[in-house]
């Protein structure tokens, strides 16, 4: 098989412009001096050619063939194959067990009571073309995990994405949910806010629906003749506050073995305390035609052929849910290639392997990649290679309900996480198109120089080069010029959480996607032959992961010098303390804004008495805030970064001792500890880092400083200022330790004299 | 009945707050002095007492009681009744009849004959709740007025709006149209501009459908039940070239009087080459799910249940198309009160009177606003009061097709507008909200004082403060401080464009709007009932429109100087110049970026093997251009305005004599005349505003600067520096003009020594 088989044929006359594969010039490689990086470029090179797009194929049509949630028997089967497998290609394997609360349904009911009756499905249709969605008796019903149970009829009020500025809208038309149930669609934050915040505002019970427009009919053909969701089709997923911790919601901050100590369910504040249900949108469409009350702002309407309503007029609701809150056994399957040098520096690398049902795409696309590179590692070693450093190759179980497998692996290993954590890779499933990064900002740098590295299978163009013209298309022409590209922030949604923002491990999050659209996540026809039929279907960027996410484990694990680079981080943390200053700036001025339109009666000269808008309230002018002490911090980090880089330019000569570096590294592996803050965020301490955490109103999404950040955006202008201290603090932290790394390194590249 | 009924009360606490209408301490009137001044408040206060809304409500009873479009029955009928009024109220008053080409449907054929058969309605059911809807043998079928005729069986194309852009973006996807049939949305563009680029493309036929998303069931309830379109509601309308000129396509710029010299039909450049058929979404929803092709971007997506296609595909149509070419009178109601000073002095007033069927909105709901205010101006004739100008009230007909009646008077009348035009103030409809004008931007002084002197029926503030906040509600923080309140620029699609762009009468276009949404226009459910349940059912706004109508009549009629002030003119010209300047810099810019982006491989790095876009062309670079011309015809204004305000500082007095005052007013009068082009715009010789004018390729919306502005937006450069020469030299003759008058005013306010 040929190595880059470029599905898109590149005219020949243009072929002359893209750098040959052979014409690298010894592109830089972070960390290695340049004898260590000729042998790790050599490695490489033979790591890249193993991951065989065959092998994922029937990786995943094993693992993916039937049901393996959290619980199942298949689920516990895949384990042991997976652990088999990576026994069979050299590694120590075992599996890992916690016991962990994990609800499934006992009693679903949905049914309109009022003006007429209508009771809900509540089902996935089998499709004969696919097999795998007809295994009926081990199919998880459709249900968001974490729902509290209840038996509730009330009026329906639809909330559009079920945000906080969604209430106000609602606010402002006179419409409260207190005592009703709302009809939320998906999208526009993690599922888990909406009822979270339906509760906030007196709602009793909670329905969530698949919009056609976002993944139905209105994006493209359906399944099965395309990727998109049919009409029953319905996003099962966790409702857990996840927000607040994620993992067994009745072990915070500890690893749930049998021994630990455990709340009582009542005193687990994450779990949902109303009655939450994800719907299909033919589910949806008799419930939001039956809403009546003013006609929902354009923004809120979706590809429904009705009027959307806000509500909540005559249409009542009946919702009925009980649960089995039983203790699941967890089984994480962790596998070690021990390090030679360095055996308690651990380089980790994971992707979970339980589904919500079948689970082809979502977790298994990225588990068949992490399984080759373990393969291909494997080889290696068979040929001579040996890692300095301890690989841990991680599958985890337990990502669906609340990222159960790694939370409680991280919180057990915690003392492991700080002392020996040097890096975790997360993948969480793959697509087709741009590679995407995420991560700790310290190893920017390091990605751009593996992805300069590895060649996208539709273009022949590096994936670096494919995910920067991306860029450039967006209308980011920073992309052209910027030395690296840029990774994104992490937020949540995968399992890297407990590792960067609890533990404070430098992490990333990889995958390939964009050319990948579907509509089939969390249903029952996520399945090897939805898979094999519309995203990556002849597994090229199965391959390329592995290529990417092998390098990366490979290079962190054989570096003299860790990768870190902290420019970066310095520049990403000023581009942050940018965006809340502005934030804080923009804030007052809105206030400043509707206070005036409120004294000038702007609203009530403007309001239609046929669909009228009440005056919404004033807010206290925002104060002033000092800054100072982050935009301190920041100089410094800067300077401290400028300093080590200078000390890194000696560094590829190989002067400095073994000895000397692992004090440098010693330090670097920190980098993200440095950054967490004691005490964690405001109402939320188990997430800790300071510059990363996933939004307490968005949940995937991720606020970037995010105590002196949602504090702005709530108003709390006594906690920006307790929060920019803390930031700062963290901050002065980092700098220090690149500091006085960059110390270490200067005295260990001295030519000695 | 009270004078200002507010629909919706005010708490009695805020209303201490408002101005009381009597506290007015005689704010400034412009174009009195201040003796002057003193009668006309009392005159004008005694005709806002006279408009009447249960006049109002059965003049539309009877005028939209039955279908009355151009060459109908009752369409002359109420032609003749609308004289009788005008006489009954002390007018003289005229038919003056055109003969014009006048196209109705004989054949009507539209059918999905592959790859399944499906034969479109094209028929608007009778309702039961709407009497007015049975009226079946006067009911204009549905159709595209110039349409042309043909019998074409093709493949169809779906291309959004039909604008220009969205055949890039299905050239990028290799689709043409070239012999295809093209199905367009309403929306983005005025109607003709999609068959007219459709032709330039290659189509052989066009169809038009009203997309729920827009004006049906998405945006609300469907009539009879709610205010917008049911399934099988279509909007007629004209899709003559009227970019190009408007009115009898067989006499440009001449009046189509018997003997008038006529084209042959097929000499007519603005009748449409292909056949152009709008439908209902009922008929438009099987044709758009035939197709096949690329999924739509999401910005083509509309509100019905399917998944949007570009096609073609197998989808073929069969569309026919014949028609009645048929030479139709055309009778407008002239209607005159001799003006007692300067009877060759003519202020101008119209709305038309023909409608698509019933027509109840639009026009009535102008019309009967119109009716009153000549009923009040003629109850003040018999109270002694005596217009000093002449006042002429029109009633056009033939405004449907392509503004026939307004057009062919101005043309048949041009050397009176041209030497005795003084003011032409429009509207078309009306509904209920906030005031909306726009116009000859000298005028938008005169538009807020007039404002600000009268009530908005719902708010009891004036409809300036309304208006006023409601730009600041859209964002827009100067409607606060700026002393008058922005008018917009005037495009096309009502009776003004002859008099404004053709003629160069100072012109206005008001009416009221923004809280009257619905489905009805140009369909048989725009009728008495429908208006009067849905839009402004108490005719409130329609007495409020009459009051400011009315007022600036009286205004300009009896004003001692004409109430021109060229300030904002200038500051306005000012804005455009900026907006033409970015413009062209944006150009550059965006021609750089694309190819820069195509020599950096940007659209085949990005691009999608399975859903391709092709490269798009490479563009010449845009040259930097000499706006200087411009710049120093601007600042020539601003200086000349500075200098005539100084003098009309010293006017209020009454120093001046009336024939001295004639001779300013000789020169006011010709202020948009000296804004005139010689040989017109491009393209369209029969436009001649600098300043003004509907885009080539938008109809309705204007361009400002539209010479240069077009020639930017086509990339003809060589074409951009001759208009930037012919938009200076007109702005230089207006600075001329307003230096001339500045120092006549001089002249006639200085003290007599």
């Amino acid at each position: 098989m040929p190595r880059f088989p470029a599905t898109l044929a590149l005219p020949a006359a243009l072929l002359f412009l893209l750098p040959a594969a052979t014409s690298f010039q010894d592109p830089p490689m972070r960390g290695f001096t340049t004898e260590s990086a000729k042998v790790q470029r050599e490695w490489e090179a033979k790591f890249r050619a193993i991951p065989d797009p065959a092998r994922m194929r029937e990786a995943m049509r094993r693992l993916a063939a039937r049901p393996h949630h959290l619980g199942s028997a298949y689920g516990k089967d895949n384990a042991e194959w997976l652990r088999a497998q990576f026994e069979s290609y050299g590694w120590e394997a075992k599996l890992e067990r916690f016991d962990v609360l994990f609800p499934t349904p006992k009693v679903r009911v949905l049914e309109l009571v009022a003006p007429t009756r209508f009771t809900a499905k509540l089902a996935e249709p089998i499709l004969k073309e696919d097999p795998a969605t007809s295994q009926r008796s081990e199919q998880l019903p459709t249900y968001n995990a974490y729902s509290g149970e209840g038996d509730v009829t009330a009026p329906l009020v639809y909330v559009n994405y079920g945000v906080p500025a969604d209430y106000e809208e609602l606010e402002r038309r006179g419409i409260s949910v207190k005592g009703a149930i709302v009809i939320a669609r998906y999208g526009g934050s993690w599922r888990g806010i909406k009822p979270k915040v339906a509760y906030e505002h007196g709602a009793v019970g909670a329905l969530i629906y698949s919009d056609p427009r976002d993944d139905g009919y209105a994006a493209g053909e359906t399944y099965p003749n395309g990727p998109f969701r049919p009409k029953d089709g319905v996003q099962r997923g966790s409702v857990l506050d996840m927000p607040t911790y994620p993992g067994d919601p009745l072990t915070p901050g500890v690893g749930s073995t049998p021994g630990a100590k455990r709340l009582a369910r009542e005193d687990a504040i994450t779990i949902m305390k109303i009655p939450v249900l994800p719907i299909s949108y033919s589910d949806a469409q008799p419930l939001l035609a039956a809403l009546t009350g003013p006609v929902a702002p354009p923004s809120w309407r979706g590809g429904l052929p009705i009027t959307y309503r806000m509500g909540p007029g005559a249409a009542r609701v009946h919702l009925k849910l009980e649960f089995d809150w039983t203790q699941a056994p967890l089984y994480n399957v962790i596998a070690t290639l021990k390090g030679s040098t360095y055996p308690d520096e651990w380089v980790m690398r994971g992707n979970h392997h339980d589904g919500w049902v079948n689970g082809a795409e979502d977790p298994i696309s990225g588990m068949v990649a992490e399984l080759e590179e373990a393969r291909a590692l494997g080889e290696l070693v068979k040929q001579g290679w040996r890692p300095k450093r301890t690989i841990v190759y991680a599958a985890w179980d337990g990502e669906e309900p609340s990222l159960l497998g790694s939370t409680e692996w991280v919180e057990e290993h915690m003392s492991d996480m700080r002392g020996k954590g040097v890096f975790y890779l997360n993948t969480d499933g793959n697509g087709r198109g741009m590679l995407g990064a995420a991560g700790s900002h310290a190893l920017e740098r390091f990605v751009s120089e593996v992805a300069g590295e590895v060649r996208d299978p539709e273009t022949n163009a590096t994936v670096l080069e494919r995910a920067r013209a991306a860029m450039i298309l967006g209308g980011n022409a920073e992309a052209r010029s910027r030395k690296d590209m840029r990774i994104e922030a992490l937020g949540s949604g995968s399992d890297f959480t407990p590792f960067l923002q609890h533990a404070g491990v430098p992490t990333l999050n990889i995958g390939f996607g964009g050319l990948d659209d579907g509509g089939i996540y969390h249903s029952i026809y996520d399945t090897f032959t939805w898979y094999t039929r519309f995203s990556d279907t002849s597994f090229v960027y199965g391959r390329a992961l592995a290529q990417v996410a092998g390098m990366m484990v490979m290079r962190v694990a054989n570096a003299d010098l860790l990768p870190a680079e902290f420019g970066n981080l310095a520049e990403t943390a000023g581009r942050y303390m940018g965006e809340v200053t502005a934030l804080r700036t923009n804030t007052a001025k809105e206030i400043e804004e509707l206070n005036q339109r409120i004294a000038e009666r702007t609203f009530a000269l403007t309001n239609d008495p046929r669909n009228p808008l009440a005056t919404p309230s004033a807010k206290a002018p925002a104060p002033h805030v000092n800054f100072a002490p982050i935009q301190n911090a920041v100089d410094s980090l800067t300077r401290a970064a400028e300093r080590y880089e200078k000390a890194y330019g000696s560094f590829a000569g190989g002067a400095a001792t073994a000895a000397a570096l692992a004090r440098v590294n010693a330090l670097l592996r920190q980098a993200d500890q440095a950054l967490l803050l004691p005490g964690g965020l405001p109402k939320r301490p188990w997430y800790q880092h300071a510059l990363y955490a996933p939004g307490y109103y968005t949940g995937y999404g991720v606020k970037t400083m995010p105590g002196v950040r949602e504090a702005i955006e709530q108003n709390d202008w006594a906690l920006v200022d307790e929060q920019v201290a803390k930031l700062a603090a963290a901050l002065e932290r980092e700098g220090d330790l690149v500091s006085r790394a960059a110390k270490l390194l200067e005295d260990a590249v001295k030519p000695i004299p």
